[in-house]
């Protein structure tokens, strides 16, 4: 595989995705460093040369950038175990990798970024305004997510696979957003479960 | 290939991208339609046993059921033409189908929801209060795809692919939410290409 670089903020959950992805396959990654909060992603540079979109993270493969942090887990987890072989489980993968873009992330990952780093105080009114539905709609996922673990051990088939490392990314610190682990005991075995597994790595 | 149900709304441009797919692939797919503004899909019986996020699209294979559209599209998709077979360019697709599901649908499909089928004097406050952000984040993903598009003629490799489809459901409506498409001339001519393609049928 050519050289692996992920273009990061190590305190976003999306970044660490990529990270935890790279080290249960052994797959060495350098990385490189930017502050959202500084606006390192908006700058003319990295717009034209790494993500038009100003996000990060970003996997660059050779000279190829791949941005999306669920992309990238995909395009590392290719051909190892991580990708179910059976096509309908392959994409129900998928399907909660959609789901924690859509109905985990804006939610949970946002409370906590806007609650741990910006800080409740320097929050606009629409940001405040947003704060209960955020809290229901995260709250949701987490039900939902507990609903399946309990019938079920790993998101997608019958072992680990890239949909555990997307959805634990963000759930394993969803208290820094206000969220309780505790009302939901088949999350919490799971996230037991994913940090057990050879090879982790935690966040920081 | 198992019999394959798709359970809908018709107006919804999620449930399309799933009915194009097949369309361009030349897969029957059997149709069950439920009414998303009557709760239709919030019933005991649809948790149960279709989705229990109470959402559609769903797609049904067999007796198994894949809820999130992009998930449901890769799974009619695999091993045709509209799968990148490079590996790279297979994860870019993927790229652009998380793009669209974070930044374009809930932005640009929302605002279409919400004027054309909740009615502006119907919103909440909290609503009303989003409509701005929303419409600045959804100009932004159409000024990224014609950016996009100004350099290539479609969104991963040199032909058409599922992302291409999960990308012309809500753009090819987007004026319904109040956006507009004669600032973005290479997503103009992308959409004909895209609905020049044999097999292609329209969202009606």
């Amino acid at each position: 595989m050519e050289p692996l670089i992920l273009h990061e903020d190590p305190r976003s959950g999306n970044c660490y995705k990529i990270r935890l992805t790279a080290a249960l396959l052994g797959l060495p990654l350098e990385r490189r460093e930017y502050d959202i909060m500084e606006g390192e992603t908006r700058t003319p540079d990295f717009l034209a040369n790494v993500n038009p979109n100003g996000r990060i993270p970003v996997l660059q493969v050779g000279d190829r950038f791949l941005p999306e942090s669920n992309a990238a887990c995909w395009y590392l987890a290719e051909e190892s175990p991580l990708i179910p072989q059976d096509r309908f489980t392959r994409a129900n993968a998928l399907r909660w990798m959609f789901f924690e873009q859509y109905n985990h992330e804006p939610n949970i990952a946002t409370l906590r970024f806007w609650l741990l780093f910006v800080g409740e105080a320097n929050l606009s009114d629409q940001q405040r305004g947003q704060i209960a539905a955020k809290r229901i709609a995260g709250e949701g996922a987490l039900a939902l997510m507990d609903e399946h673990l309990e019938q079920q051990p790993w998101f997608a088939g019958d072992r680990p696979s890239v949909a555990d490392v997307a959805l634990f990314a963000y759930t394993h610190v969803c208290e820094a957003g206000g969220f309780r682990l505790q009302d939901h005991p088949h999350v919490r075995a799971w996230l037991d479960r994913v940090s057990g597994l050879p090879g982790f790595v935690p966040m920081k």
